[in-house]
């Protein structure tokens, strides 16, 4: 019988899909350009012309057997070494081939390394607001995510929760920076009063607690502020990164799990991920985008559309009274609506044909997310129709 | 703390891959040209030129942002209704889009067919000699992998023993036709017989059992031999495809489910799989190859080495006495091994860097698996080989 548990699923679809699919039917309507679809974290801008050269390359001048071959199901070892090399380079770290797990983009990162550092009935602990797929990834390993509430002043940690949260039953720990969907990035004050509780409390409760930390907008921080490498702060800390925000290959499917060399068992992480990948049918992501990748790994596409989006959206959020924190990176920006409901307030705001997500789902009721990856030039259409709606709307 | 359950795999290194691994050493000192390596099964030929001719162009003349861009969690929408079209003009059938769900290969494909009609604790029936991975697709999802032994006659399936292991507890029989390892493709009579079995078993029950067709090797069929369409035979069939071997694309991770349209619960059987897929962080296959795919749909590479192989191989281990089917597809050949023991049959062959894998894991003791994917004049040059080892070792 078709496994009741999934067919559940089914009732439970996508607010960010819902609106997206709305959107685009809308903009069959009365045209795309009409419609000021903020709903999906898709990036707007192109790969780097050195990854389409570096694909075109592996086609026309390598053998095919070899470049479309299969993967060591850890990854190409010269791919997973290039990328240690490259986190070496970039952040003074000591990664070894032996520390760098090849997967699907973030998401089977982050699947991977929870289903390896738990058993089910395990805590998982995030912060609100939170990307909403975490549940998924979390609770179909048998662990459980538990999220922490939000600091809402400023959405860097809550600690009092986080603290009273941190029982003996939490076996790891899920965070995001740069947020999605907040766009905060952790400050380094943050990030060592995390890692000084979570060093405390494996030594109170005797057992490891690891740091999961997933990274997709590492590359998208915006000018003046610092972005801290997250694993230099705590020794059980599993990277999960991916190339679709940094490179613009959401659909190529390729990141990876750098496990921090000081972690309890750090050689033989990765090796029990792949492991984990033979039940789940991932096996390796696609060798030729593995193979392109490899030789654009210090590179990004160019990225400096969104700081010039989200600067023009929060002025005019300002401008017009919201409660709103400047992001510090990623191309989400994250203001409380004008009413409670912040359901209501996204409704009201469709029929403007601006299209917004309301945030019960990532852990913060009476807020919404906008994803400004999108052109410039619409997101300057879409404030003055921003400033109708909440004129007309909340007498603003 | 790491999770046990994946840590104990880490003791069953998989046999395949430590005499594949082993061969590549002996290459690196005695010469690659000197070791005759039958364990793996990875395609010796080159994809398509049409295929790279796809890849090309979509890199060249399209919007990197579209096909780089997220695929929907299904597979993009045009890949699958050329999937249903391809299927539906080649055999006959009536799949819609609806039907089909993209995959990372035949082992996300089985995995998540599996995940999606069986719940923990419910029997999956497979025949012996069986591909060994499947172990870890069926038991990782918490359901239970049951073999039925092997029908060592011609490799049809051994029906009593079937019978009486299909119990009210099965939910799922997994069938491999054209089979790794035997090489065997089933008869119209065998699929009609089990199709029959499988419908009375339903009735009896009262409940739903699935057949997970797995068919990786279905465009690699021998001359003379009749490979029907599984699905057509029972309503209730998953087809799990790839295109790993069709187009030489293993480690492109590309393949599909196909629903029957007449199964149960036939049109959200893909939607279910996308809500698995969230948790387990599959997403979707790469956009780029979906898209490159879906233009070379009714295509293969010149898979005619095949059938030259196993002719020459076929025709030498029946001069030198040993007990073999002929295969009627893929690329492998199943012969009885000339002592009870297949592993110690394989440590003497390794003697003469010969390198043949002993059939224990595959469910079949006292058998072994020669993968033949592999130089034509190499086959020849180790059939030298493999007749002065069975005269040295065996006094053929």
């Amino acid at each position: 019988m078709i496994n009741p548990k999934f067919k559940a699923l089914l009732s439970g679809k996508s607010v960010i899909r819902e609106l997206s699919e709305y959107a685009t039917e809308r903009g069959r309507k009365i045209g795309y350009e009409n419609v000021f679809d903020y709903s999906l974290g898709n990036p707007s801008v192109p790969c780097t012309q050195s990854f389409t050269d570096a694909m075109t390359d592996l086609l026309q001048n390598s053998n095919p057997v070899s470049i479309h071959g299969y993967s060591p199901s850890l990854g190409i070892t010269s791919v997973r070494q290039a990328v240690a090399e490259s986190l070496n380079r970039r952040f003074g770290t000591c990664y070894e081939t032996k520390h760098i797990f090849m997967t699907c983009g973030a998401a089977g990162a982050v699947a991977h390394a929870v289903r390896c550092v738990t058993v089910p009935g395990d805590e998982v602990l995030t912060f609100a607001p939170f990307f909403p797929e975490y549940t998924q990834y979390v609770n179909q390993t048998g662990a459980v995510l538990k999220v922490v509430p939000a600091n809402t002043r400023d959405f860097q940690i809550n600690f009092d929760a986080f603290e009273e949260m941190l029982t003996d039953k939490v076996a790891a720990v899920l965070i995001n920076t740069p947020n999605n969907p907040s766009g905060i990035v952790y400050t380094s004050d943050t990030l060592t009063r995390l890692a000084d509780i979570l060093r405390s409390k494996q030594a109170q409760y005797g057992h490891d607690i690891f740091l999961i930390s997933d990274e997709p907008y590492r590359e998208i921080v915006f000018s003046g502020v610092d972005a801290p490498f997250v694993a230099k702060f705590y020794d059980n800390t599993l990277t999960c990164y991916s190339f679709s925000k940094s490179l613009s290959l959401p659909g190529e499917r390729i990141g990876y799990i750098a496990v921090n060399p000081k972690a309890t068992d750090a050689d033989i992480i990765a090796v029990i991920c792949g492991q984990i990948s033979r039940g789940i049918g991932h096996n390796c992501p696609p060798s030729i985008i593995q193979l392109a990748v490899s030789r654009v790994l210090d590179e990004t596409s160019d990225l400096s559309v969104y700081e010039t989006n989200m600067n023009l959206i929060y002025s005019k959020l300002v401008e017009l009274g919201f409660t709103v924190v400047k992001p510090g990176g990623t191309f989400y920006i994250f203001p409380k609506a004008l009413e409670d409901d912040a359901n209501a307030f996204c409704m009201k705001a469709k029929k403007y044909d601006l299209i917004l997500v309301p945030a019960d789902n990532f852990g913060c009721p009476g807020y919404f997310r906008m994803a400004y990856c999108i052109d410039t030039e619409k997101v300057i259409r879409s404030l003055d129709v921003l400033e109708k709606f909440v004129r007309e709307e909340y007498g603003v």
